[in-house]
C-alpha cells in the first residue's frame, strides 16, 4: 500500500544532540514528515490533490466521517509529534535544570508562539487549556458579579457554553437571557437587531459562539463586540470552531475573551485548547483552576494555564497540527471548506430538506445544518453508521448536521446523498406499509 | 541490544475484529507487552529484578533520576497503550453509535473501574480529571463557604493544594488558618494535638495533604479524618503522592474527598488524575468545570469529569499503568521504595545531614528529605544534572528532596551519595580558599 507508513516511537532527532550522543542508547529514527501531494496537482486537479491529502489521515478509506464538528481526527504527522513528545519527555532528559519541569508550570512559549501567530493574538493574551468547555467555564466562572447581573447567550449555544453560566445563576443568583439566532439567519441585522433589543441596563456579559455547534452559523462578531463594547458590557466568545476551520483573527474581532477547541477543525489532538483574555481585560478575571501565580497579574495570560501537570505531548500534537494546517495554507482550506459545504448544502436542498443554513455565504462555512422530516435523527445515524460506516450528526427530533472537513472527497459526498435518499425511500415505504 | 524495543503505531489488535475486517487497511501489529523479569529471579536475586525492571523505562541508562516526586515516567507498555489509544480513538472507528463520542461526555468506566479497584473505592465516587491539581481545585471552588469561615491546611502543601484556598480568602473572605507539621515528624500525636489545637467554631474544612510535597512525611490520614468527623468538619486530602507509592484504600481513610495524581507514583501519563468524592457528600460540592449535567445527581461523581472532550489516548495509558503496577505488585513495589528510601535515609545521615523525614518507618515511604546547610539546593541540584545527570529537588536554601521510585537502584543511590561528597567537598574547598 502506498500510503502504508511504519510510525517507529522513536527518541530520534527530536531528543537533540545530547540524546544522540549516548549510542549504547540511540535508536532508529523515523520521524514523520508531512507528506502531502506535489503543488503542481493542485494547479491541475484539486480534487486530486485533497486526495492526496486525505491519506495522511487514519480514518480507514471506507469511512466517510461527516462529523467534524464534534472533534476532528489527527492527521499522522500530528500523531506521530505526540508520540515524539512522549518519547523525549518521559525520558526525563529534555530540559535544563532552568526550564524544569515543563509539565504546567511554565510559559509554554514553544507552543503558545505558533498558536497566537495563527490565531492572530500576542502570546500575552493566549493561554493553553484542556478545550473551549474549561475555557468557557473559566470566562463564566473568573468575572465577578452580583445577584441580578444579566448575562446575554444566544439559543444555540453549546451545553459547555450554556451550562457555566446556568451554574452561576443557581449558585450567584446572576441571570441568564437568551437572544434567538433565527434559522436560517440571512442578515446580520437580524442577529444584531435582536441583541440589541436583549440588552438591559444589568448587562454585564454577552457570551456567544462565534460559529454555532447547532446550524454551523457564523456569527458577525466583530459587530457584536463593537455592540458590547460600546454599551460597556463585557464580550465572550466560545470560537470552539473557528481554529483551523477558516481564517481567523480575534484580535481583530475585538472580544474580550475567546475560547477555542482546536481538537476540532485544526485536527490537533483531543485535550488542547486555549483561552484568550485581551490584555486589558485580564485583571477582570479571577482564575478558576488555581496553583502558584493565580495573584501575580505580571504572569498576563500565562496565569490562567498554570494548571498543574499536565499532558505536554499533547501540544507537540497542537503545534504540529499548526504546521499542518500552515503548510496546506489556512486561505486554501478555507475554500475547500466551503466547497464541500456547498456542494452538501445544494444536495440537501434539491431533496427538499428545510435548510436552517444561511443563504448568505459569509453566514456559513464548512457546518450545514438541515431540518428534514419525517425523518428521526436517531434512526438514520444509527443507520448510516452500522450500514455504511458514514457518520453524520444531528438533534431530535429531525435536524441532520454535516461537517465537511478538507480532507472529505466530493465522492463521499455523493455517497452520503446516495445513501441518504435509500434511507429516505425506504422510511416512505415502511410509513406507507404501516398507514 | 537486549532491551531494544520497535513500537509500531498501529492499529492492531487493540481495533478489535471491526478494523481487522479491513484487510485493505490492516496494517503490522507490535503491541507493547509488559516484559517483567522472571518471577524466579525476584526469588533469588531482589536487586537484579529490579535491575530488569528498569529496562522497561525509556530514562536513559546513564541519568538517575531521583525526582519522581514530581513527576514519574511512563514506562514502555504504558506509552505503548497512549499510541494504541491514539490510533485507535483518531480512526473514528471505535465505538457503537450508542457510546459515540466517548471524550469527554460518558461515565468512561473501563478506565474508572480498574482505577476504583486498584484505590479501593467505588466507580461512583470516583472522576477522572487532569490532575490533584485540579481536583485540589473542584473542592475549594465547589464547596459553599460565608464570609469568615475558616480552612484548616497544613504549613506543607503544595501550591496547588494551598493556592485554591488563599483565591478563596481573598475572593470570597474565607480564613484560611495553618498548622505545623514537625519537621521530622516523629509520632502521630505530634500533628493531631496541633491540629485539634487549631479547630475553631468557624472550622469548616481540614485539607491536607496525604503524603507531603515538601518533606514526604506520611500523615496519619484516618485519624486526622475521624478527627474532623468528630467535630462536623469536611475533611479534604490531597493525595497527588499516595497513588502506586504505598497501598492505598481511600475509602478506608475516611475523608470527603480525595484528589491524587497517577502521573507521579504510577508511572501514568501526565494529564491523567483523579478526584474521589465520598457519596455522602457529594452533594456539597458544585462542579465547576461544567457542561451538560452539572445538576444531575444522578450523574454521581461522573458530574466531575464532564469536562469537554479530553485526551482518551491519556487514559488508556493510566489504565496500562495500573495493569503494570498490579503485575509487580503494589506491596512488592511499596517494599522496595521502603527500602530504597531506607537505603538513602541512611546515606544522608551518615554524611552529618540534618533529617526532616521521620525516624517512624510507618511515617515516611518513598520520598526522603534533608537540611543540608552550608550547601545551596540550587546550586547542587544545576551541577549533579549538568555533569552527573542526576536529578534531585529541593528547597531554598539547603533542603534536599530525594524520591526513591522503584525503578532506581541500589548502585543509583550509590553513585548519588559519592558525587554528594564530591561536590561537598570541592564547595568545602571553595568555601576555604574564599575565607
Amino acid at each position: 500500500m502506498s500510503d502504508r507508513r511504519s510510525f517507529l516511537f522513536s527518541i530520534g532527532a527530536a531528543a537533540g544532540a545530547f540524546a544522540m550522543a549516548r549510542n549504547a542508547w540511540s535508536q532508529e529514527c523515523t520521524v514523520g514528515e508531512i507528506k502531502l501531494p506535489p503543488e503542481e496537482l493542485y494547479a491541475k486537479d484539486q480534487n486530486a490533490y485533497w486526495a492526496g491529502v486525505r491519506k495522511q489521515f487514519v480514518i480507514p478509506p471506507d469511512e466517510i466521517y461527516l462529523n467534524n464538528g464534534t472533534v476532528g481526527s489527527c492527521p499522522m504527522p500530528v500523531i506521530q509529534a505526540v508520540s515524539d513528545g512522549y518519547r523525549l519527555t518521559e525520558s526525563m532528559t529534555q530540559l535544563d535544570p532552568e526550564d524544569y519541569p515543563i509539565w504546567g508550570y511554565g510559559p509554554w512559549n514553544q507552543f503558545r508562539d505558533p498558536l497566537a501567530k495563527f490565531v492572530g493574538v500576542s502570546r500575552d493574551e493566549l493561554a493553553l487549556v484542556r478545550n473551549a468547555t474549561e475555557a468557557n467555564n473559566f470566562m463564566a466562572n473568573g468575572i465577578d458579579t452580583k445577584p441580578g447581573d444579566e448575562v446575554l447567550i444566544s439559543d444555540q449555544e453549546h451545553p459547555s457554553g450554556e451550562n457555566p453560566w446556568m451554574l452561576k445563576a443557581k449558585r450567584y443568583g446572576i441571570v441568564v437571557k437568551k437572544f434567538e439566532i433565527p434559522k436560517p439567519l440571512n442578515a446580520n441585522s437580524d442577529v444584531l437587531n435582536r441583541i440589541n433589543d436583549a440588552i438591559s441596563p444589568r448587562t454585564r456579559v454577552i457570551f456567544t459562539s462565534h460559529i454555532s455547534t447547532a446550524t454551523g452559523v457564523v456569527l458577525p462578531i466583530k459587530e457584536i463586540c463593537a455592540l458590547a463594547r460600546s454599551k460597556g458590557i463585557a464580550s465572550m466568545i466560545d470560537g470552539a470552531h473557528a481554529t483551523g476551520m477558516m481564517r481567523l483573527n480575534i484580535s481583530d474581532l475585538g472580544c474580550d475573551a475567546y475560547a477555542s477547541s482546536p481538537h476540532k477543525w485544526l485536527m490537533a489532538p483531543k485535550g488542547t485548547g486555549y483561552l484568550y483574555v485581551r490584555e486589558g481585560f485580564q485583571d477582570r478575571l479571577w482564575s478558576t483552576v488555581t496553583t502558584a501565580g493565580w495573584d501575580d497579574p505580571s504572569l498576563k495570560a500565562e496565569r490562567f494555564q498554570r494548571i498543574g501537570s499536565s499532558n505536554v505531548p499533547a501540544l507537540w500534537g497542537l503545534k504540529a497540527a499548526i504546521e499542518f494546517a500552515e503548510k496546506l495554507g489556512i486561505d486554501r482550506i478555507e475554500k475547500r471548506h466551503r466547497q464541500l459545504a456547498d456542494y452538501m448544502l445544494q444536495g440537501m436542498l434539491k431533496r427538499g430538506a428545510e435548510s436552517w443554513t444561511s443563504a448568505d455565504p459569509v453566514l456559513r462555512c464548512a457546518i450545514i445544518t438541515v431540518n428534514a422530516p419525517p425523518i428521526k435523527i436517531s434512526d438514520i445515524e444509527t443507520s448510516l453508521w452500522k450500514h455504511w460506516r458514514i457518520r453524520i450528526r444531528g438533534g431530535e427530533p429531525s435536524k441532520i448536521r454535516l461537517s465537511t472537513p478538507y480532507y472529505i472527497q466530493m465522492a463521499d459526498i455523493d455517497e452520503f446523498l446516495a445513501k441518504f435518499d435509500d434511507f429516505k425511500n425506504k422510511n416512505a415505504r415502511t410509513a406507507t406499509r404501516s398507514g
